[in-house]
């Protein structure tokens, strides 16, 4: 997508040769009209597969859920949870989630309840880096014996290998950029 | 708003006489369309404000203050952070939260760049409980020398006094719905 690209040059940070840094408009700061913009092409990009929930993973997976959600007819969004509330009283669907740019392992759940068999997920995430929030996400779907149609990220990183590890399991996966590597402080799209 | 009242009444659950758990369409999934129309009422409410920028506080706030942008013209949201990613390299702004429903006292932090002197912020958010988020919300809104115009809670929870906590602090509290008490099981609203 165009206009992404020219977005994280224009905004990005490149840190070393792994990070990208866009919290001035996707995960921290979020510019709400582009974001709509994206979740509009991750509409075009699954229109075929007719999901019955997205899923996402809770923090900055949820701005781009909702908005690609309002371009499918506001289907819901589920985002698992990293933290236990008092309030997640039943039971849930758990899976362990390493985050390399956090430096921790946590677990991610979801709520029986709000996962279905048989029931047609789509996933949608800020990034695909190594590919743990995304199999995650896949795993807590298909616990409950969901439907994975496929995972849609806005930043893909080619060179940590997620989207590889997510497409080897069969997977459909749709990157709005994919960033092939970092070098010098230079972002170099695929 | 009435809309609100019926859909606690209908889909929240009382566990004890302290919690709403609303976690069906406001802060596990998501009904975004319904929650667009809780946006749409918080525009209205802070119509005469006029916000520069929409804070909330990860994870939860955030799908309400989005939607609730969408009808400010796509104002900005930042969201305060709950960990720090390695992403965050930079100054932050940072202020103490206890949550009572995780039993954790955490610290948010803003980065210094998203929130700027004069700036005009409207705090939106899913709970206003014992007012933790809320305060300290405020406090990264004026350690940045920003104006809080007020603070926009889904559900406001009386009995807790993080209400009355705001008001008695000067601050304009426009909440959707009012938990007067949970009694055996039932919610009356004020």
């Amino acid at each position: 997508m165009e206009l992404l690209k020219e977005r994280i040059i224009r905004d990005g940070l490149a840190i070393g040769t792994e990070i990208v840094k866009v919290d001035s408009f996707l995960n921290h700061q979020l510019d709400v009209a582009f974001l709509d913009e994206l979740g509009a092409e991750f509409s075009r990009r699954f229109a075929a597969s007719k999901p019955d929930k997205i899923l996402t993973m809770e923090a900055s997976g949820i701005p781009v859920a909702v908005l690609t959600a309002r371009h499918f007819d506001n289907l819901p969004v589920v985002f698992a949870k990293k933290a236990v509330p008092s309030t997640m009283t039943e039971g849930f669907y758990t899976t362990n989630v390493t985050s390399f740019t956090k430096g921790t392992i946590s677990q991610a759940r979801v709520s029986q309840k709000f996962l279905n068999v048989g029931e047609n997920i789509l996933i949608i995430d800020d990034f695909l880096a190594h590919g743990e929030a995304a199999l995650g996400l896949i795993s807590l779907a298909e616990q409950a014996g969901a439907v994975v149609l496929g995972v849609g990220a806005v930043i893909e990183k080619e060179f940590q290998s997620g989207g590889a590890r997510v497409r080897e399991r069969g997977y459909k996966v749709e990157s709005l950029a994919v960033i092939k590597q970092i070098t010098d402080g230079k972002i170099v799209f695929k």
